[in-house]
């Protein structure tokens, strides 16, 4: 048996922003914004409230969703929601906003603290409308039912999924990711790439989640590059924000596997932006997870590149090339080169390859680590070269 | 911009029902079945009912969806929801049972008389969580934003289309499927050909639809005649039923075109099985398409055949080519053989034009017909060799 879930609507692709208005109404008159300060600077706040405006709408904004995801932010917007008796979410941004706007959405309606979900409290009450805006083509956030946020008196990240944190549209417009930085387009990107392959060989892939993760992968390798090399290519732009949706929905049914779980304690020790731990692990994961996943790989490669003949390791190994090609092109350093000392890497790593295997996400792999072999694959990360 | 509209969980493949006790349980405690005797003589209605007790809920249930969905069915049932205050839906057997349980379920919470939403009464209230569990790998129903109700009074068939006939939950397990005889696999299989054909190729496609459509064909011209043939190969009716879903979350936001818009006049005058009249159809519809559709044809058979060379015409033609052998295979009748009288058949053709156009449905078809292109492709149909 599969169980596969997504946002009940999905708005996309060009001009997708001008449906906002329509799409709120159907859900309340009066909309709590959650998003940050870079996105008012950008000017999307204004574009967004003007649009829910012109449909007749009240609005209200939080915008203190300025770094990762905190219990206090959820506390801060729950309160403007409650104060102005919304009826309605609508968050623009990166994961953090689009994260707290979820937790909002769910704490707005099963009450508690949102530390409570990360245990045994079930979100049973529909969650309240939660309309999800991504501004960068990557995470995947908003068709997911994840959210991740601090717990600022213990200090642990929360990772919550739940069906309730679903948003329930997800609406992406390749035109917000136009402003997206070099680097912030080839960390996104990866990690889209990370998600609709790890998503393709996991164990708990299935139809559904493999048909989302091939029509990711075929845009990922066709355009990142483009987009990386010319920000304002719509065209690239615009097929990197589906791929990133559709990546969301394959990952979010079928799980990451060794690379995210790897990824995340590089993230919290070090303070490297996901994607671009994620695309440090990417080669030398591949490379351990490649006998293991020869079927699933040389699948893709066929999905690409259907003219190709070849055995499937020969196929399997092609795509691996390519990937590292592709994070070359895009300037990925190595973990020694990104300037993390190697003292301080060598400390860690014991506990790094705890919290990986703790996180759940390598025993989804197709070859399933151990401890002294994460070390040793983080040891190889540390100074691979392409 | 596109929009594109799911149900929220889609549960699928093998034991799939076993999952039924606790989606329901998750919006309630007191479910209205919605079916007809068919389903109950089968046993299908003991083991949904067990189900949901084994897994703490109350059960009524409603037997009289036993032909084609009409408002006096959607009375009785909604009588019964609301005297047992129930607060979930379950639905198990063809379209007819799951068209009357999506009207239930949005007039249950909207008000009001099911014809009112034919014209300008729009559901904005949740309606009833409703689960659809599907008997047979064709209508797509089960992921549709529409129900097909007879106005009893009017003598008219309402198509009515809104985001809030989507099911909540669609169930599709293909073990249901193990008992429908030979030529209903035929006609719901060639039904699910039509509707990811036609939507692959529609002027309302878009990339999600798409995707859909191409992974339900390649599904089809796969396993359609190993159902067939042997209707308790598994495997086939497991593909023939995710297939039949994914042509319907396609055609459900891309619509379908001229074989439908031409094959519903056929069903309402001459009483031939839906699916049927749309195989009927299929191939002289697909010949006067051809030309307008060579690229989107010609990309379907490079999708199922990507070894194949040649030009986008020679690609396109086989397509049509391999359509026309299974049609053969699957035995479809042309109309004169298939019993309508030639004068009865003729007397009604300007008629038949008429509601064809006026569906709406031939006007997303590559080439858009005159009222006179309809009568003759009518005839061409009427007495079709293969």
């Amino acid at each position: 048996m599969n169980i596969f879930e997504m946002p009940q609507k999905l708005v996309y692709g060009k001009d997708a922003l001008k449906n906002l208005g329509d799409c709120a109404k159907q859900h309340g008159d009066k909309v709590l914004i959650v998003s940050d300060q870079v996105m008012e600077k950008l000017g999307y706040l204004d574009t967004i409230t003007k649009n829910l405006e012109q449909a007749g709408l009240q609005t209200v904004s939080y915008l203190g969703a300025n770094t990762e995801p905190s219990d206090i932010y959820v506390d801060e917007a729950l309160t403007l929601f409650n104060d102005n008796q919304c009826e309605v979410i609508v968050t623009v941004g990166g994961g953090s906003c689009i994260d707290t706007a979820k937790a909002v959405a769910v704490v707005a309606t099963n009450g508690g603290y949102i530390g409570d979900y990360m245990k045994d409290k079930i979100a049973t009450k529909a969650p309240v409308p939660l309309i999800a805006i991504p501004t960068t083509a990557g995470t995947g956030s908003e068709v997911t039912d994840v959210t991740v946020i601090n717990d600022t008196t213990h200090h642990i990240k929360m990772m919550i999924k739940q069906s309730a944190f679903l948003p329930k549209v997800a609406l992406v417009d390749p035109a917000l990711t136009l402003t997206s930085p070099q680097n912030v387009t080839a960390a996104t990107g990866l990690d889209a790439l990370c998600h609709s392959m790890e998503s393709y060989f996991s164990r708990k892939a299935q139809p559904m989640t493999q048909t989302f993760s091939l029509a990711a992968i075929e845009k990922i390798m066709s355009y990142l590059e483009q987009a990386y090399q010319d920000g304002s290519n719509f065209e690239a732009r615009n097929a990197m924000s589906l791929a990133a949706t559709q990546a969301g929905l394959a990952f979010s049914n079928a799980s990451v596997t060794l690379i995210h779980g790897m990824s995340r304690p590089i993230g919290s020790l070090f303070h490297v932006p996901h994607g671009i731990s994620n695309a440090m692990l990417l080669p030398a994961v591949l490379d351990y997870t490649r006998d293991a996943a020869i079927e699933p790989l040389s699948e893709i490669q066929h999905h690409l590149h259907p003219e190709e003949t070849g055995t499937s390791a020969e196929l399997a190994d092609r795509f691996i090339q390519s990937v590292k090609e592709l994070c070359q092109k895009l300037a990925i350093p190595n973990l020694k080169d990104w300037g993390i000392e190697e003292k301080a890497f060598e400390d860690a790593l014991d506990k790094m390859a705890e919290d990986a295997l703790a996180s759940g996400s390598p025993s989804n792999n197709p070859k399933i680590p151990t401890h002294d072999e994460i070390v040793e694959l983080y040891r190889i990360c540390y100074t691979y070269k392409y």
